[in-house]
């Protein structure tokens, strides 16, 4: 049996047996993908070390999975043995409810199955993810990849690109807007790529000013210091959307007065108290907003859209073996921006 | 001199010298209304004890304000002799930036001009309120009531009534919605009579098991009781749209809870720190949104669809020399739903 690293389990196929981890044998509908690479989130971090007290053990993190079709069922008619595809964060939903109907399976009312940690339909327990040779997944949760890019650095979009993609859709951000991304990390950075891609006016919203100059690189057309209590007020008022990465809680209300009249701060990071004071929304008709990932149909349409507008994130690569010292570097915050783990490393 | 009330003074003609308050001269644009009822709104108390910080003494409460036009400019096309008008929180704005074209007066971006503690543009100073014999008005501030409703139970339209129309009609009620409906008071009566008009099932969400009968009355079709557990239970992620009128701080996750996904609950009362945690928006792309009073042209809709539906509040008639004693039942709760002032009392 391979080493069992600290914060979870990589589900090489040397050590399946040891950890109790069975595929299932493919289904009509299914893909089964050999993995190329994974990007490392900071919620497989919180899973693995039962931050949110619902983890199940021996947890395989990974929901930024990138890879090649190794198998296909009968009835598969979309996906070819050889196709570079993704998988995100959830594997399956039930397809019935009004969620799923609407091409939002993240909601779905059933519950959706997340990609680990979730509860497997098939063989009953839990799900296991991409830190893995291979993985099965439903083929409605398979998606296409746009072979002009480069393929490690496109695993963080399925999870970091579809959480900041989704809200800047949803709430229609396009060419001249002004719109504000607070928080510089694995989401804030896509954040600000597709907002700039989108052709709005990006201003990165960061406590530290040893960000800006990257933030501008990544493209944004400003940078502003959210401690610094003149430059905030001199942009009052003045934001038609903001996209909120920071993924703790924290006082809202700074951000809330950016905004102008009618619009909307959406965060998709704090899953946690935040302060809010009631008359920030009331005196400008303002909105606090949140959501979760996005649908397979809009994770298909991102990955389009980076194809065409040659995005991914930038990233660092590193061996699975490296996977522990990594986690601590994300508690850190100290990777630019996405650490992305090349799956070859599960055979060393 | 006339007796000045503890909490605020009353600007008979009689006493408008010892006061220090001068009425401006009628100009072009002017309507100069005799009043006959002001409602009295919690924020009149706010006001006149100075629990915002903000009051200038002497403060004559009352945006609430209905009455029969006295005299009119050389410019005034819109209003007769006679015409019964009525007056709510705003005398007057820019009517030049985007708010004011937009017909929301209430967000002018240049500061609208409060009825009552407002900066008058005029003689300086401040303005002073319904809680008068008279009150001079720019034209647009001026709105027409119709003539087949109760005019003094109007009055509490001007404001706690477009406080819940607004919100209703921004989110685009409608019928079959599912509509709640926190804290039954002065707001919180008329947003179940409004939604109730508009063809919603309406639920009154209260704590007090006591208002169970007359929130029937008022038009609501269910009532649920926000302290038990298991109700609430039952009507998570049911609701279309949330109106709460709850008017202090409070936790808002157990009503966001009751929200369907990408639904909306708008608070227009709780000017002041309120508990939420990020989550409960984040997973199921819910709202918290804001809303202040109404802008002009929609408070004229609102009247008019009061005339039509003979919609209006529920109120408690006094004499201005029972203010006080009104005031404490304000705040005690302990009124249905609304104290209007008979303003021929202040002559007495």
């Amino acid at each position: 049996m391979k080493e069992i690293h600290a914060y979870g389990a990589q589900a090489s196929d040397a050590n399946l047996e040891a950890l109790n981890i069975k595929r299932r044998d493919i289904l009509p509908n299914d893909v089964k993908i050999e993995i190329e690479y994974c990007g490392v989130c900071h919620s497989d971090i919180h899973q693995v070390r039962n931050d949110w007290g619902n983890s199940k053990y021996p947890v395989v993190p990974g929901h930024e999975i990138v890879g090649r079709v190794a198998e296909v069922g009968k009835d598969v008619k979309n996906f070819k043995v050889g196709e570079l595809v993704a998988v995100g964060c959830m594997v399956d939903s039930c397809q019935e409810c009004d969620s799923c109907k609407e091409d939002l399976e993240q909601y779905c009312e059933n519950g959706m199955v997340a990609t680990y940690n979730g509860n497997d339909k098939h063989l009953g327990g839990h799900t296991f993810g991409g830190y893995s040779e291979m993985v099965v997944v439903r083929d409605k949760f398979v998606l296409k990849v746009p072979e002009n890019l480069d393929s490690a650095a496109v695993a963080p979009l399925l999870c970091a690109g579809i959480t900041t993609w989704s809200p800047l859709k949803q709430w229609k951000v396009k060419k001249g807007d002004k719109v504000g991304v607070v928080g510089l990390g694995g989401l804030g950075h896509m954040g600000v790529k597709f907002a700039h891609a989108l052709g709005a006016h990006v201003v990165m919203i960061t406590t530290s000013p040893s960000k800006a100059e990257d933030a501008k690189r990544l493209g944004a057309d400003e940078v502003l210091i959210s401690k610094n209590e003149e430059e905030m007020k001199k942009h009052q008022g003045s934001f038609d959307f903001i996209l909120n990465t920071v993924p703790v809680g924290h006082d809202t209300n700074p951000y809330i007065a950016l905004l102008k009249r009618d619009a909307t701060m959406t965060m998709v990071g704090a899953i946690d108290e935040v302060d809010l004071h009631g008359a920030n929304l009331i005196m400008g008709r303002k909105r606090l907003a949140g959501s979760l990932i996005g649908g397979i149909k809009e994770t298909q349409e991102m990955l389009d859209f980076c194809g065409k507008h040659d995005i991914v994130s930038d990233i660092e690569m590193i061996n699975i073996q490296e996977i522990n010292k990594a986690y601590e570097r994300v508690v850190n915050s100290d990777v630019k921006y996405r650490f992305v783990i090349d799956m070859k490393s599960i055979k060393n």
